[in-house]
């Protein structure tokens, strides 16, 4: 481990965080709210610290995979309890573990609250808060490597431990040059929706809190109501696009950009994604249609948001689908398993990794029928290596692991079944709401304050994929050897 | 496909259950109930179609893998099918459907029963319901196998197909040698304890069934408050050491007999199945204790009892667990998922998996650390081949995924979040009794056919590890292929 290596890293990094603090400055010295000093004091403690890390000369700038992971692991963990100061300082959630637990939220894009109103809060905060989704969306690591010079020749390795999906590549040959592209179109895909959210008839203010949750996949809306509370079916229609594509791979629209259309519609991927959707948005209208709803096209209506939002994991709602029948509540919780996709800012288990799990098993049953023969697993004519799909079973195996496991600490509370389950699936894939008390009406705050830090290091573990945050667990991690 | 053989074999199995049909009768005899006649017919007719089926003479007698897993999936099912007649034809269950999933509760050692009131039941149906689990616990077809002179050169992969764990083997050189001391120990077992049960104070009919649900994990009770109604904890402590005993691998049990007891002890999947029910015991007694039970020894009684018959997938219940607190309900809805030992008779993904999947996990977390070492999952210091780990990680993710697709479809039926996913975790790990409506002084009546049939085909699947079921929707698993 290059400990010098990865505190510089980690103060670059908070210094960063000090930096992407000013907006909301700005917006509270706007609108005069009592937030401001918060955000100075955060932002000047923020930086005080970053640049005594900062300071840290290391022998080397070369950094390999473990310290790729450190700097994320740990890295992420400091940007939320730095991000939480402003609510605390400014009173607008008092209790520091709630702040953590929205700020971990806001980072993670997961959209979980412990607020019960949101609509009387400082604008400075309400902006914050939704601008920890934008930055969380891509991921505070990339942004930095597209601000900066290259931190050393590790890069990737640190891109490849923050980015979602087994496989995350370089567009192109330098990872700085790659992160500005993967920022540029997220940055065209804000600009888009603000723009046609006002011009659907929003409000600026809210939409470009609305699209900070939309195109980050985080969720956190700044009405009690969430997305409802405008009962604006043009807005809606805006979201639901924009949730979409931001739960899709962004390296599809660097193709597209580029003019490889083809590739692009005959991605597995995609078309599994848009498959998932499609068919569940279906067996929802029919399931809502006449019991929660007298209007085909307002069961489609609700019914579309609802899966548009919990598969890309962001979370918004224009209906309470907590009253939805059994069967709609329990494929929503379903969806919550399977996410995005690679690349995109979704989270959850994501789409490729249910794609090779399915291909797997498909191959593991044709084995068995052919003992003989010897099958491979092609995800677009190409042989996915061995080691790729021992990866994938691992992941989901811990993925479920550590939802049991959060699932008994978060059961201590005794609340019912319902909000157990779906309250820690909802976090540990970053989605934002479950069912029954957490529902898209209800929120965190009932939690005692283990189970809100045991879902806020859900919200972290699911946005990094787990093995950041679980490296830090095992002792070798930190053992020095020589490579 | 060797079809000829795979008819000729289904028939042995046929007439086999015919027989096994035979003390049933005999029992209602002695007590003159009118389940009499049902027994009658029932043996008739099932011994009929049995020699008309037995009747097809293969061209070979050799059989592949394939063949082995098409006799078992379909054997399963048409012995279920048979075993629900007498329910029927006696009127106990006037409903096919329902005597059919009390009859696949039965053979594939689940417990869970449609029936509200079971104590007024006929003798003789009562005897078969429970020894439906004997048969069910060791396997009809490997009892075919004792009994029968070889059915051809083929019947390891009968075995293998029928055998719980992912990797069974041949305990001496001979299959049929195999199988029957692998009957023998376990009749050795049935003794035992039918003894034991009537010196504690039992009478003999309750003894005999109990056992039968005792040593196949079954769970079938003959009254409605399951073992809490003999109140007695001297037939308690013997029930809750035979769980445990026939939950662990009947090979150890072979060579304690040889007198290895070394390699018994030092068994790391023994080791991680009584550490998990030493370990749920502690904390489910701790959960329990002052909120449910004002005695330690209450507490612990309850709570041990109820470890040993959830992890077991037997089922018994001596206090209605429904009632305990949220944590301790989910740490043996949990449990449920883990189940017995790999050559035991209890069901769900068992330890030995358990035990790979967090060594593989444990791999792959150490491979991220030191990129260019290699690393090998070892059991008792020998290299676990990389195709077995594939397939421990594939079977895991069809688990849950057949969890998945059966909780939408029981979701239908509107039942609360508790009663539908506990349902499906209880019948597809062949334990029983989930909570809530399900829960141990519940039943699973209430539900549509549907679930009933789509929970049926859970236990089956359960029972027979998923592969052969499936396999039968595979369609090229039915194609003609020269090997």
């Amino acid at each position: 481990m290059n400990f010098k290596a990865v505190l510089r890293s980690l103060g670059i990094l908070l210094i960063c965080e000090a930096i992407a603090m000013i907006p909301s400055l700005i917006v509270s010295i706007i609108y005069a709210g009592d937030d401001t000093p918060a955000f100075i004091y955060t932002i000047f403690f923020t930086a005080l610290v970053g640049v005594i890390l900062s300071s840290s000369r290391p022998k080397t700038t070369s950094i390999y995979a473990r310290d790729g992971f450190a700097i994320v692991a740990i890295g992420w963990m400091l940007i939320s309890f730095f991000g939480a100061l402003p609510f605390t300082i400014s009173g607008a959630i008092p209790n520091f573990i709630d702040s953590f637990f929205e700020s971990s939220s806001g980072f993670s894009t997961t959209g979980a609250s412990i607020l019960t109103q949101v609509e009387n809060l400082p604008k400075g905060i309400l902006f914050w808060r939704s601008f920890t989704h934008w930055i969380g969306g891509m991921g505070i690591i990339v942004l930095t490597l597209a601000i900066l010079p290259s931190v050393g020749t590790g890069s990737l390795h640190i891109m490849k431990a923050e980015s979602p999906g087994p496989t995350p590549g370089k567009l192109v040959p330098r990872v700085g040059q790659t992160a500005k592209i993967l920022y540029g179109i997220y940055i065209g895909f804000t600009l888009a929706e603000i723009i046609l959210l006002c011009i659907s008839g929003m409000p600026l203010f809210d939409s470009m809190c609305t699209t900070f949750g939309t195109v980050g996949t985080g969720g956190f809306g700044i009405k009690n109501a969430s997305i409802g509370a405008y009962n604006n079916i043009f807005s809606e229609m805006i979201i639901i696009v924009f949730m979409i594509i931001c739960g899709g791979n962004f390296a599809l629209y660097y193709q597209l950009l580029k003019g490889n259309f083809k590739d692009v519609f005959k991605d597995e991927e995609l078309r599994l994604y848009l498959g998932i959707i499609t068919a569940s948005i279906i067996l929802i209208t029919i399931n809502i249609y006449g019991t929660n709803f007298s209007s085909i096209w307002e069961s489609l209506r609700h019914s579309s948001f609802s899966v548009a939002s919990i598969i890309t994991t962001t979370g918004f709602a224009t209906a309470d689908f907590d009253k939805w029948p059994m069967f709609s509540k329990m494929l929503l919780i379903l969806l919550m398993f399977v996410g995005g996709c690679a690349g995109s800012t979704g989270g959850a288990i994501k789409n490729i990794r249910i794609l090779l799990l399915v291909k797997t098993m498909k191959r593991e049953l044709m084995q068995i029928i052919h003992p003989r023969a010897f099958y491979t697993v092609k995800i677009a004519n190409r042989t996915v290596e061995e080691k790729t799909l021992m990866e994938v079973l691992g992941f989901f195996f811990m993925y479920i692991l550590i939802f049991v496991f959060a699932v008994l600490i978060v059961s201590l509370d005794g609340e019912d079944v319902a909000t157990t389950i779906s309250a820690v699936a909802a976090t540990l894939g970053n989605i934002g709401p479950g069912i029954s008390v957490v529902g898209p009406m209800g929120n965190y705050s009932e939690f005692s304050y283990l189970s809100k830090i045991t879902m806020s290091l859900c919200m972290i573990i699911g946005r990094l994929e787990i093995y950041p945050i679980l490296l830090l667990m095992v002792p070798s991690f930190w053992k020095k050897v020589n490579i």
